[in-house]
């Protein structure tokens, strides 16, 4: 089979019932034309997720279409965006109907729910390699950025950390299906918290979303901030499939050090602590506080006995 | 040699002083915040080029980076819209420093040239690949469109046709080196023609650029506009290098079917012509009319003799 450019685009991702109003052109000119509302910044966020690095080369073609926009959302999840629009360039070995309509179904599950419109891309025969950009929008001066962090600020996860490192890591095969499906499903449909992040306007001093470990991730983010941070291991927040099927240490371990899990991890001033605690609530998603903001520059992870935790491996290095 | 992909963004794509105004955070956080002008549009625009399709394996790194900024800018042009913004997804097999030092001269000589400022993007490891995504802004509801073309209309090109496919597809060790290089040239760099495109903003009833061939992209615009079209071949403006090299009959195959010359193609009201023309002029960019729209569908391309040329490949196709 040999589908050309535009049958692609037709059949699998050109949708009839435009989803947004303030796309004034969608799919099928030069570009796209859409309005940014009134007194809103753009947030722009783009990510690529290459077969046999991002994701296993036998991945779910639905998984790869949920996946690769899940963590471009959950970059705007970290900025505080409410998510808009998506462009997708896609490159393709051969554009079987199988994968194409399993990708898309996957793809738009997720921007339904986020109510994201696709609003143009690019289809080029190649190895398989899927680049989404997202757009987004939040009222002016109010994105979350890395920078903000102040000594004596609270720090914060959502969710649990660690279950997509035990999915990549960890030997499955005896573990409790229930268990295995579980972390499984956090590595290949991690979901961006789009409401928290929107939540965080005006509460969170810095955010990051946590894509290659909680001690890189928060190390981007005390960077930027000119900063230091404790973080109490025994506070990290552990899945309970997680807790059951490795020792305490490793759990902690992979917590801290394994990526993939798109929590996001946030600073906010002790006065908004009350507004944290609510947010959890309305968000129905667990914001867990782990350490605090200090002065000294540095990342320190310290143990129930007060010892310190070193890293043996501290994030993802891409080359 | 292992660069970090910290370290290449920072090396290489990261640039101390920022250049415009609107980009209220840029390079370096979980997204790039950037501000669209009241009153305006944002016009997005995505393209992949994959070595060994849309470049030679072997094509020097600086031209490969005005490339994939150029073809993305062309798409801008065809759309009326200011340039404003870009985002990098680049995916590479090893990251040398005179590569990544060579794409980021020839990206940014464009770059810089159309006020453009990288506000994002991502590196992976794998096969040699570019995705840029260009920004930017017309006035609401002037967008250039593909779907406006009316029968009486007269139809237009930028510049000379058929010279990069002349460069693909002609042996040119024999021929002149001035008219090989210029030729070369047209292939390896092509001008987005910006400026035009935003004169053409309220001339024009509907634009396109020439990227798949004449025959192939004037046919995206009779078909969205539901109109036809008819060419007069002898009216196809040719360059000095090209009407030398080969015979005429193939030079008009040339210009109505090989893509690759990144020209503007519109049509505009006849009323319009003396605009037109002056826009020509002071965009010191030459103009040619080359045919009229009408009612009836489909494309007819007519030599002097008063024939229907027969385009033998209409357009390029990617599956």
């Amino acid at each position: 089979m040999a589908l050309s450019e535009f049958e692609i685009i037709r059949r699998f991702f050109h949708r009839e019932v435009p989803l947004r109003q303030d796309v004034a052109l969608g799919i099928g000119d030069d570009g796209a034309v859409v309005r940014v509302a009134e007194g809103c910044d753009l947030v722009i966020s783009t990510d690529t997720l290459a077969s046999g690095v991002h994701f296993p080369a036998d991945a779910e073609p639905s998984d790869i279409g949920f996946r690769s926009l899940a963590v471009n959302l959950s970059d705007l999840a970290a900025m505080g965006a409410e998510p808009a629009w998506a462009t997708l360039a896609l490159s393709l070995r051969e554009a079987t109907e199988a994968w194409l309509s399993g990708f898309a179904r996957g793809f738009f599950s997720l921007a339904d729910e986020a109510s994201m419109q696709l609003v143009g891309g690019d289809i080029t025969r190649g190895p398989l390699a899927i680049t989404v950009s997202v757009y987004g929008s939040v009222p002016r001066g109010e994105a979350l950025l890395r920078s903000g962090a102040r000594p004596g600020d609270l720090i914060f996860v959502t969710g649990t950390l660690g279950d997509a490192a035990a999915a990549l890591e960890l030997d499955l095969k005896t573990a409790p299906a229930t268990h295995a499906r579980a972390l499984r499903q956090r590595l290949l449909r991690p979901i961006p918290r789009l409401i928290v992040g929107v939540g965080l306007r005006g509460v969170a001093s810095s955010a990051i979303d946590v894509s290659d470990g909680l001690a890189s991730d928060l190390g981007h983010i005390v960077e930027a901030s000119g900063v230091g941070a404790r973080i109490e291991v025994a506070s990290l927040p552990l899945s309970e499939p997680l807790c059951q099927l490795v020792a305490r240490y490793q759990a902690w371990e992979l917590a801290l050090s394994g990526g993939d899990d798109y929590e996001l991890c946030f600073s906010a001033p002790a006065m908004h602590r009350a507004l944290v605690t609510s947010l959890a609530h309305s968000s129905d998603c667990p914001i867990t506080q782990i350490g605090v903001i200090e002065s000294e520059r540095g990342l320190r992870c310290v143990t129930p006995d007060g010892s310190l935790l070193t890293i043996a491996r501290p994030g993802y290095r891409h080359f």
